[in-house]
């Protein structure tokens, strides 16, 4: 069977005229603001006019552009030292959307689409978007390809020695025993992770996983926190917030 | 501070007998049975009648007693080895209740009583309910020590290599690759989960804890699976459940 691999991500403005499109269609996303359409479109204008300023501003101090499709690149082109089959990025807020992969797919009689969500863990809100947007894409271009989509690997070991060593060369020459160490997920509303998503629970799995490997080394830090981050809006989210924990440290050093 | 440490858990019935006490006390614990205290007791009666020849029977299988006093007073044992303080076992079910502990803890001038629940994750249903009591009863008998309370220690490092180890020694000449491993915990209605008890997320990163030590060491199972057991009644539990998994099994080792 004819197959070809797609790195399923939410994408990263290529440049800062790409920042409005990102969030237009992040908020336009009915797993991101589960609500009704009009409500979505309401709440969408409000955080966008809000935010749309302050968000360009942050692009611009990474350099006018979002690493992440430099970053997709090269992974794509390591992977093809290791594979056989053709390998695209399939973005979902931002180009190269899923469009000019599944076109391609097409075309060559690709049978078989491999989907590989770049997020770690599950969520409705990550890897369900993506493989709906994928499957709504097919449907109306008359593409019927069998999809394979590859499990979340939050505690796959290979990628948590990655995660750790990255850690530990950071940590390089300084006592790590006088240090906290916060790992910062992404946070999500409460209301989704209610409805069932398992994201919580792999993040969890993945903190700690991290210290298992740690303490498998002989690393100990003075404490290992999780803690959740970008929380936008009112209601509640997942805690504790990082922003809360940096003002308010119970211990000085942190990484 | 004069300090004492208390070792809680859900106790485990000494003999035949006491299996009906038991099971009434708890099915009367309101972090057990969520309703209003006639529901309660409406519905403790009818899972007691329908189930406590059943249970007695699994005693019986298991020596007419639980293992877990005898267990608890060896582990009580070694602890006075490392701890120069009183230390003594309160049971949330069947004797020893808290009350003989704290009559003594009171008597003896003990300020500080240290609470290390042996439930590995914290649950509403198990920590939080010997928390309770613990409290209940001190107000009740006017003594009003300082409570510290010890944190779950489900990805503990020693616990889960201690837990590896006993997984490791089982495995001793067998080959784990043609393995799966179950790691079966207690299950939850997901009601109670939805409520924002944490044991889900707990029990989670215990798993992968436990996989990562045992990748560390280089033990490879063909699958490490997370299930979930003894669910009671109608309701939607914590899946999967144990026995759909043995049912229906995608390989046939399974220890």
């Amino acid at each position: 069977m004819k197959q070809a691999l797609l790195l399923l991500n939410m994408g990263g403005p290529n440049n800062i005229e790409e920042v409005e499109l990102f969030l237009r269609n992040m908020f336009a996303d009915k797993n991101i603001l589960t609500m009704n359409p009009y409500m979505r479109k309401f709440i969408a204008n409000i955080i966008i006019s809000k935010r749309l300023e302050d968000v360009k501003e942050n692009y611009r101090l990474l350099g006018g552009k979002s690493p992440l499709p430099e970053l997709t690149d090269q992974l794509i082109s390591k992977l093809k030292n290791y594979l056989d089959i053709p390998i695209y990025p399939a973005m979902r807020y931002v180009p190269p959307f899923a469009d000019k992969a599944l076109f391609q797919c097409q075309k060559d009689g690709v049978e078989e689409l491999i989907l590989f969500p770049m997020y770690p863990q599950y969520s409705t809100t990550t890897t369900l978007s993506s493989v709906e947007d994928i499957q709504q894409r097919c449907e109306a271009m008359g593409y019927a390809p069998r999809i394979t989509l590859i499990d979340p690997y939050y505690d796959d070991y290979d990628y948590i020695a990655a995660c750790c060593e990255k850690i530990m060369d950071t940590m390089k020459g300084k006592e790590t025993k006088e240090y906290d160490l916060l790992l910062s997920a992404h946070g999500l509303p409460l209301s989704i992770i209610k409805a069932g998503d398992p994201y919580q629970n792999q993040v969890e799995g993945n903190a700690s996983a991290i210290k298992t490997y740690l303490a498998s080394k002989g690393v100990a830090f003075h404490e290992i926190k999780l803690v959740y981050q970008s929380k936008v809006g009112s209601s509640a989210w997942l805690e504790p917030n990082l922003v809360d924990v940096l003002r308010n440290p119970t211990h000085r050093k942190v990484l």
